[in-house]
C-alpha cells in the first residue's frame, strides 16, 4: 500500500463485538453471530447486508483450539451472507488487524463498496497448558520454542532488558494493570468488569466469610506484591501483568468515505494504515522496542498525514504490561525510556493527557487473539461517537490510533482513525 | 472486486515450486525457499527482490501439521524480505488461490507494484489418521465431521449422487486418474512420476524378484480393479482416485502489466479473478455440481469477456477423480453429466481439445494443501510460455484457467490468465 494518502477514503459506518469472557457453551460461530448482530444494530440508519461484498476474517488459529479451519465461509454462512467472497487472513495476535487492512485495501482501491471485517477466537475449552502450547506457535517453533521460551518469557526478556536500559522496577509495571483494569471496569464487554482495589476487597470479604483470617493488604500495592494474590509468572511479570485467555469477536463494517453518510451522520474514517514484518525475536539485536512497530507506526502516521502528537487517545497491543510500554514508545507517544513514567504519572489514565486502552485493553477487556486487532477499532469507533459510556473520555475525539502485534513483533500494524464533523 | 475488467493490468512475470513429495527432512521454510529461489530464477531479465512490497502466503494448517502458526512473516524473513508486510490466507484447499487473490487485488488497485504470493504445505510428518483428522477440520466439524463424514466420504456421496444422477460407472473415474498420471509422469515436480502402467508393471517385476507368484493383471484396467492393487476407500471410490498427502512450496511473482516487459519477454496477465462462498455440503440441495464454482467461473469469465468454449488449457481441483468431472462441467467446458464422457473420449488428454491438469493435476503432482492453487498457476505460467517440457501441450496457449476448491466448495476461486504477444 502506498504510503501517500489513500486513493479512496475509507469509513467505518459500524461496529460490534461479543461480551468478552470464558463462555463454555459457545463456539466461535455463536461468538461471531453476537458480534455481526452488535454491529448492525450500530448503524444508525440501518444497512441492508446484501450489500456487503466480502468478508476478511481474522482468527489465530481455530484450527488447534476448536479443531475447526476454513472459518471463513462458516462465519459467512452463520450470518446469512453466502456466496459472498470469504478469507480467513492469520498474523498471530495481529490477525484482526491485518484483516481490517484488507478491508480497508479493498474499499480504498474501489476494489468494493461494502465490506466486513471479522475477528473471532475461542480459546477457553482447552486446558491453560495447551493454549499456551497453541500460542507458542505463534513464536518461532524451530529456534524459540524449542530453546524453552514460551510467551510469558519473551515478554519478560523483554521487560528485563528494559529494565536493565532505563532503570524501570517491576513495580512499575503495576500501574498499566490498575489504569487498565480501571478502565475495563467501566466496559460491560470485558472480561473483568472490576477494578484491582475491589477484586483485593474482594478476596478479602471472601476471606472473612470462610471464617479464614483476613488477609492484611493495606494498599493495592501491597496486593500486587503478594505472591500468593498475585503470583509471578516469570519475572518481573506477574499474573496481573499478562492478559487472560478470552472467547470472544468482533466485527467492523467498511463502505467508501463519501457513502457512508447514507447510513451514519457519524462515520469515523480510517486514513492511515501500517504494516511490517519482522524476524523472530531470537535474531534481533535489540529487546527494548518492536521495530516492526514503529515502522508501521511510520507509514500510519504518513498516510494520514498526522503525528503522534495529534493522536487523542490510543488502543495498544497490551498482552502483558510491559508491552504497552513499549508500544506508547514505538508509536511515539512518549521517548524511549519514558513510557514507564507516563504510566505513573498518570499520562495515560483515561483522564490524562494521552489515554491509552481506555476499553480495558487486552488486559482487562481480554484477549481472544483474533479478534482483538478488529475489537480495538469498535473502542475508538465508539469514544470517538461519544458512545463510550461510563468510560468516555472527555472532549472530542477527532484521532485515534490503534496498535495490533503479532507475537513479539514479526508482524505489526497500526491504523489511524478520523472523526470529521 | 468488480466483474468489469480490473483497474489495472496484473502480469505473472516469475513462477517456481519445489519437487512435491515427501520429504522427512524438510519444513515448510525448507521448501517456500525452494520454490522461491526457482521463481528467481524463471525471470530472465532478472528481478532485485529488494522491490517486492508485499508477500500473501496460502497455508491451510501449518498450525495442526507443524504446530507453527504465524507463518507468513517466518517465511518472508527466510528469503530475505523481512521488514514487508506479510500475511498468510487460509480457505482450506483453496488458500493458494485465495492468497493470489489478494495479490491480484493489490497490483490491479495499484495499491503495490510487486507482490509476492506464495503457497505451502508440510504434511507427511504426520500419521495417516492425523492428516485425514486434520484434513476433516475443513469441513463443517459441527454437522459433518462429528455424523463420522471424512473427506473421501465426502467425495464418495458425490460421485453417488452423480452415478444415480447421469448413469456414470465407477469405473469410468479411473479414465481421470490414468490421464493425470500420464500428464505427472512427464512432471519431473510431480509426486508420482510414472504411469498406472508402469506402477502395475513395478508391481510385477517387485513380486517375481521375491519370488512370489506374478499377478494376473492383463492390462491397466485390471490392476485398477484389483481390491488389492487398488483397494477400496470410500465407495465408489479407490485409492488411485484419491489425492496423495505431500510436502511441497510454490511461488508467484506479480506486478503491474506495463512494467512486465521489464523482466521478461513473455509475461502471463491475470485477466479474470472469480470467487465465491457457500454452505458446507451437508446444507445443499443437489451434490453433483458446486454452485461456488460457477458462480466464481462466471465471475471471472466476465472480467476477462472470455467464455469456457475460448480456454485452451486448465489446472483443475481433482483431489478426488470425481471433483475433476465435476469442475469441468462447473466451469462450462461441458454440459452436466457429460464430465465423465469427456474424460473417456481423450477430450481432456493432454493432446485432445481441451487438455486439463497437464501438471499431472493434484491426483499425479500432488497436493500439499496450501501450495495447490498456487502450483496450477505455476503450471499454465509455464504451459504458457512453451516451457512445459515433456508436457508441453502442442500449439499456442493464448488463455488459461485455474480451478481452486476448499472442502467441497464452501470456497471456490477461478482465475484467468492471457499470453498476449
Amino acid at each position: 500500500m502506498p504510503t501517500t494518502s489513500l486513493p479512496r477514503g475509507v469509513a467505518i459506518i459500524g461496529a460490534g463485538m461479543s461480551k468478552f469472557g470464558a463462555f463454555p457453551e459457545k463456539n466461535s460461530r455463536d461468538l461471531f453471530v453476537e458480534a455481526y448482530k452488535d454491529l448492525l444494530a450500530s448503524v444508525e440508519k440501518g444497512f441492508d447486508p446484501r450489500q456487503i461484498e466480502s468478508f476478511y476474517l481474522g482468527n489465530f488459529s481455530s484450527d488447534l483450539f476448536e479443531h475447526q479451519a476454513h472459518m471463513a465461509p462458516l462465519l459467512a454462512d452463520a450470518v446469512g451472507l453466502t456466496p459472498i467472497p470469504a478469507a480467513r487472513v492469520e498474523n498471530a495476535c495481529a490477525s484482526g488487524a491485518t484483516a481490517l487492512r484488507q478491508g480497508v485495501m479493498a474499499i480504498a482501491s474501489g476494489m468494493a463498496d461494502a465490506v466486513l471485517v471479522g475477528g473471532a477466537e475461542k480459546m477457553t475449552n482447552l486446558p491453560t497448558a495447551d493454549v499456551t502450547d497453541t500460542l507458542a506457535a505463534a513464536a518461532d517453533m524451530a529456534f524459540e520454542i524449542s530453546a524453552g521460551f514460551t510467551f510469558p518469557g519473551f515478554y519478560a526478556a523483554i521487560a528485563t532488558a528494559y529494565m536493565a536500559k532505563y532503570g524501570m522496577k517491576p513495580e512499575h509495571l503495576m500501574n498499566v494493570a490498575l489504569k487498565n483494569h480501571e478502565n475495563g471496569a467501566l466496559n460491560p464487554n470485558a472480561q473483568f468488569g472490576v477494578t484491582i482495589q475491589k477484586w483485593m476487597e474482594g478476596r478479602v470479604a471472601a476471606a472473612l466469610k470462610k471464617g479464614k483470617p483476613a488477609p492484611t493488604w493495606q494498599t493495592v500495592m501491597d496486593f500486587l506484591h503478594d505472591d500468593s494474590a498475585n503470583p509471578m509468572v516469570a519475572w518481573p511479570l506477574r499474573l496481573f501483568d499478562c492478559s487472560p485467555i478470552t472467547d470472544g469477536a468482533s466485527a467492523l463494517l467498511l463502505v467508501p468515505a463519501d457513502r457512508a453518510k447514507d447510513y451514519t451522520d457519524t462515520p469515523i474514517y480510517i486514513t492511515g494504515s501500517g504494516q511490517a514484518s519482522d524476524s523472530a525475536l531470537h535474531d534481533r539485536a535489540d529487546l527494548t522496542a518492536l521495530p516492526a512497530a514503529q515502522r508501521a507506526a511510520a507509514q500510519a502516521y504518513q498516510m494520514a498525514g498526522v503525528t503522534a502528537r495529534d493522536i487523542r487517545i490510543a488502543e495498544v497491543h497490551d498482552c502483558f504490561t510491559i508491552a504497552e510500554v513499549v508500544a506508547t514508545e514505538d508509536l511515539g507517544f512518549f521517548a524511549p525510556g519514558e513510557g514507564y513514567r507516563a504510566a505513573e504519572d498518570g499520562v495515560t489514565a483515561r483522564d490524562g493527557a494521552k489515554p491509552i486502552n481506555t476499553s480495558g485493553g487486552l488486559k482487562s477487556k481480554g484477549h481472544p487473539v483474533g479478534a482483538s486487532g478488529v475489537a480495538q477499532a469498535v473502542e475508538v469507533f465508539k469514544q470517538m461517537r461519544g458512545q463510550a459510556g461510563a468510560r468516555q473520555v472527555s472532549g472530542d475525539v477527532p484521532l485515534a490510533l490503534t496498535h495490533n502485534v503479532g507475537a513479539t513483533g514479526s508482524t505489526c500494524l497500526v491504523h489511524i482513525y478520523e472523526r470529521k464533523d
